[in-house]
């Protein structure tokens, strides 16, 4: 299924609302681990695989980038990408990840924030990201992370006066479809293991790089305390590959 | 801390117990997916880090091993190790997994069952490995899964009737001690995260061939209904890798 939530114009209101979305990059908690993981863009091509507003076609511009191509499904997110991009090395398309069919070769670096655990066929889309990237091009992807997924409430577990006991997991090797709630609507979200995120990358030819849970640093801890409560589960996974 | 439990006479009778520990490999529910791990063992020198009764050092022999070290702390293990064994070719020596110091490019091969999550310094061990495997050469190893290790009680969330309602997780990115019962006894492991597994491996200079997190497949559940509990959370993490 190819989702389009966010040309709901409800959806895409409340969606707009998220620090992420006002305030960019900056405000999204994994970002520093996500950049991190990025290789030196300068003279790069680079495709952002659900591109939504474009932070990050922008972001890799300033860092020298050559030409960035941004796909999404939702008009109403290129829409704004456009309105705030004047960069005519910035390309927008409006295309599903799932369609994003490349040339071979074409691209030095493919990222995607958020956008795969929405992608039911993650073994095709491995395959064309490798086809489409050079010989030794490097693939950085985040993704809800399989604890948070495998249940669909995506919640923790409330003790009696209302405290977050824990968090549960269930179902965990039960991949395939999750309808979630997400700005109070209905999303169908993909639940993989990490052994199907990682192995489908080694078979479709890459060499993992790093991974990476979101593991608060001191430093992390120390400047928002709210980041206590992402060491006791983890909500995001991020992986680098290169194509071997 | 190096952790000597089964030289405790009631807890080893206990151990002893256990199906895999009376019938060895085919008892233990990981092993099919263990041995596929594996590279072909025809010639090879091994090391298996925590060796308990010797069935992997047995196996590699009847696949052909040339030469195989098998090491662990316990003497009651080494001694049982060694009065099933009939073969000048396996060597058992009593030595604690952090003290394993063996020559650089020794061993063809490195393994280790259900040993490391009981290792406090898993980044040492990782170089330690390295510095012994000849260049080309797998380090397959199996502990606990982080799932499963992150909540020192490793045991589901029950309902107000008995029945499992599901896997609690909590503290997953505070690593360490973890004071976990096993056999009536108190171990102490030592809890990892994924990301820590896996990047370690990999800035030790190893790249990460396969990960299992032993997802049940259809064949096993038929074989074996006990299996449909295994696909509520991972209980085991299995990584290969091999030395660059």
């Amino acid at each position: 299924m190819k989702q389009n939530k966010y040309d709901d114009d409800r959806f895409f209101e409340n969606y707009s609302l998220l620090p992420r979305s006002a305030f960019g990059l900056e405000a999204a908690g994994e970002w520093g681990t996500f950049r991190a993981m990025l290789p030196h863009l300068k003279g790069h091509s680079l495709l952002d695989l659900g591109c939504g507003f474009g932070w990050h076609c922008r972001y890799a511009r300033e860092q020298g980038a050559d030409s960035v191509v941004g796909i999404d499904l939702s008009g109403n997110m290129l829409e704004r990408a456009r309105a705030m991009t004047r960069d005519p090395k910035i390309e927008y398309l409006q295309l599903a990840i799932e369609d994003a069919a490349f040339s071979a070769d074409e691209f030095d670096t493919v990222i995607s924030s958020l956008a795969i655990h929405y992608v039911e066929d993650y073994g095709s889309l491995c395959r064309q990201v490798h086809h489409c990237l050079k010989p030794g091009g490097t693939f950085v992807f985040s993704v809800e992370h399989p604890i948070f997924t495998a249940l669909e409430a995506q919640d923790w577990h409330y003790g009696a006066e209302g405290e977050k006991q824990h968090w549960p997991v269930d179902n965990y090797h039960l991949e395939g479809v999750r309808q979630a709630d997400f700005l109070d609507h209905e999303v169908t979200k993909y639940h993989r293991n990490t052994a199907t995120y990682i192995n489908t990358l080694i078979s479709s030819g890459f060499t993992l790089t790093r991974i990476s849970e979101l593991q608060p640093t001191p430093e992390m801890l120390e400047k928002n305390p709210a980041w206590q409560e992402e060491t006791r589960r983890p909500m995001f996974l991020l992986l680098s590959a290169v194509k071997n």
